[in-house]
């Protein structure tokens, strides 16, 4: 079933209006600023659920156009803190995270994102789950087995 | 069962000692540090998660003290934003978190708590998860009912 959280949009991938968005625009872009994007300088945290099993598979930020992205394209689409850019899970791996469903918290300063995943993992070292490091007896230790082989997906890149 | 992702965890609670810690702490701390708090100025995000239904309770954010605290005390405790301070959720409504398992991130800048919720709900708004209200067609709209009274439990102070 496609996502149906966002409203019109179609239209936001193409974004070549000028000035004033259209008006049946108004009322998603109210909705994007009616998260707190202000606590941690322009960004929100975006924890990201399977929504099948229920595994949290890794935790983004969003400003407020990475927000808007996710609704409108219906696959997560983060902002990198270091590259300080936009950036589609998935962009190069193809491991895209599909929106089932968007929920937020009390403060409005962090969205949960359930998602279908499409490929064998979310984490860009090779696992299904990011949190692939469990703390035992003091040490953090990998948990489980590597899903797909970064190296053939990332090359060099990682 | 009781939590035993931490080591030595006894002496922390009662941390009276003075200049450099005990040598049986060293390893402990060193997992703290291990952690990478720079990225968000002191702070690693932490997700919460019920540890028998898979729900994401809360968001809440974590300095190395709060950290320690967490894994010494078997409560989640973090570190409040806006008010500056350490607090260990539930210390006014009694609903605390019970570690059951601590996980980190590929980046070791995020953790993922599995926790028992001691209480009917995590969210000072009444609600069992902080995450209470769903994007339906462009709108936050709150999709469940709430688990208690907050202002039988948190007065005029939420």
């Amino acid at each position: 079933m496609p996502f149906r959280g966002g409203r019109s949009s179609d239209n936001l991938q193409n974004r070549n209006w000028k000035g004033r968005p259209p008006k049946h625009l108004a009322g998603f872009l109210l909705l994007a600023m009616n998260l707190d994007f202000q606590k941690s300088g322009g960004l929100v945290t975006a924890v990201i659920q399977d929504h099948s099993s229920g595994r949290v598979l890794m935790v983004g930020y969003m400003n407020d156009e990475a927000f808007r992205l996710t609704v409108a394209t219906g696959y997560a689409t983060f902002y990198s803190r270091s590259r300080k850019k936009l950036w589609m899970k998935g962009e190069s791996s193809g491991h895209r995270l599909a929106v089932k469903e968007i929920s937020t918290d009390c403060d409005r300063d962090a969205v949960l994102i359930q998602v279908e995943l499409l490929g064998p993992g979310a984490c860009h070292k090779g696992y299904r789950s990011c949190f692939f490091r469990r703390l035992e007896n003091g040490e953090w230790r990998v948990a489980e087995e590597r899903t797909y082989d970064p190296s053939a997906i990332y090359g060099g890149r990682q």
